[in-house]
């Protein structure tokens, strides 16, 4: 039997949220159309493991948290919201993929995992926050909770103010050995949701901090850490564009690193969006030989393994 | 070498919030405290599984979800909120966990596992809520709540209205094959929060409801369902009392099933508060021959265990 390839898929905002579809039981039914994509993957004999981002849930935990919070009764922390959107996406998530492995008859278990990401403190990220998070304030309103909570606020493109914060590089899983114990026991796992709880190292102790670690970076960790053959972030398009928007638009089918770098140095793709998926492939290609990154949509995943559609970069 | 004794315990409330620590960090405080009384079980040998309630955690997650929620970005359900409030206290808890074994230079992995427990949609319990969750309303608000949202409401010991939900009987923990296997590899499972996310089967999927399961049922079902040796629901008592808070008040120390069963009957146990420590304990000791269930505070769980303190309910 020839081994199965183990595949880290890390699943974007539109994998459970589409600006139609914010209720809970909306969320939800996006999740049930990502688990068919991922059964199918399953079902083919991939072995799967699961990261996935928060953007607009840790969004609107933020927001409801600071409309409630009070001096007696302070709103959590950005590091608690992440553990919080954790729980709220991975269970969405699990009973989803759990409902289409029961409807199609296959017996296979899940498990989200509260995971927290080590970062480093010298990072130069928090040197200079740049992440903004939560509701927008007036300057008056801003300057006074940066001095009240010891913020970092800046002025966000004409919108108004906004708290920003660091976004720090991973440097560790700290449950990796979970994850790799549940992989070898044959269970799925969802894991670093939201690019994971930001931690750091105080002496022997474990510290959040209120930080955003890039959930595509934070997956390209943990293919590395678990060795996949494959790491394949999922997007809103099937692959990855040049001219992205312009009639000269053209899509990447097989691509090599040297190729995509040049791509990338010539500003082919847009920050926070596109950008930091290539850079998370190139990284992941990079960090081991045969190691390969595919970038795709949800709904072309088992095809783009295939390599009929999708950006397929190999070294 | 003999087996080590498995113990599943039951974290209440005290275990990470009291009524003067109520942020993040006193939280988190409270939870580090917590972690050292369980980190001196693991050092002593015992094969730990840890269970949690989450009451004061996911009431303040409703009330900010309700304090935000509008109709064009609903409040999250309480299925949702007890998920979210899983991965907020597991990440306080393994946190702390893991920062004491580090100190105390233990190597141990430990997991949050986000955990739904299937419970009967049939149960009696569905018709007739009894449990009051989230904020008080008037009279009026609470009607117009119940009308527009099919919420049950009702009148809260005169201090106004409130929603109330059913509490079902926890019938299988959905992630049981999960969590055996982490017990297997060594890993410590941190699952059931606040009772687990209650789900109900419609057809071969499974489906949120909004219930409160009561996390020591819960954590009986668990630790039925991994065939421990122990049950220990941990609480703000280092024993059960009979004439509890009166001049006679009487600690209790071992005590056999008739004998607790009798002054159950009496009325000697608070309900909301000790009689369901007392029903799952019973339940838990009914359930296997050589079952042993300990109810005590988490400072006197190791003590306990040798039978110096707390309460001892044997067959």
């Amino acid at each position: 039997m020839k081994k199965a390839l183990r595949v880290v898929v890390a699943l974007g905002g539109n994998a459970l949220q589409t600006s139609s579809a914010i209720s809970a039981e909306d969320q939800k039914r996006v999740a049930s159309e990502t688990a068919k994509y991922i059964v199918d993957l399953i079902q083919s004999g991939y072995e799967i493991v699961i990261g996935h981002g928060n953007g607009p849930q840790v969004g609107d935990i933020l927001l409801a948290e600071e409309a409630s919070g009070t001096k007696e009764k302070p709103a959590m922390p950005l590091e608690t919201d992440v553990a919080m959107s954790q729980g709220q996406i991975g269970y969405w998530l699990q009973q989803a993929i759990e409902n289409e492995l029961a409807v199609r008859g296959i017996k296979k278990s899940i498990a989200t995992v509260v995971t927290q990401v080590l970062v480093n403190k010298r990072d130069q990220a928090f040197k200079n926050p740049s992440k903004p998070i939560g509701p927008f304030y007036t300057e008056r309103e801003a300057k006074d909770l940066a001095k009240q909570r010891g913020w970092t606020v800046k002025e966000d493109s004409g919108r108004g103010w906004r708290r920003v914060v660091p976004s720090p590089k991973p440097t560790k899983i700290v449950e990796e050995d979970v994850i790799k114990k549940l992989i070898k026991d044959g269970i799925i796992p969802i894991t670093v949701g939201g690019g994971g709880v930001p931690v750091v190292k105080r002496g022997l102790r474990l510290k959040g901090v209120d930080a955003v670690i890039d959930k595509d970076m934070a997956s390209m960790e943990l293919a590395r850490a678990v060795k996949a053959d494959i790491f394949m972030p999922l997007t809103a398009v099937d692959s990855v564009k040049i001219n992205y928007g312009t009639p000269n638009e053209e899509s990447i089918g097989k691509i090599d690193i040297p190729r995509i770098k040049r791509l990338m140095a010539d500003g082919h793709f847009a920050a926070g969006s596109m950008l930091p998926k290539v850079k998370a492939a190139i990284a992941f290609v990079e960090s081991r030989r045969g190691n390969k990154a595919i970038i795709t949509s949800p709904n072309n995943a088992l095809k783009a393994l295939g390599g009929d559609v999708g950006t397929t970069v190999t070294n």
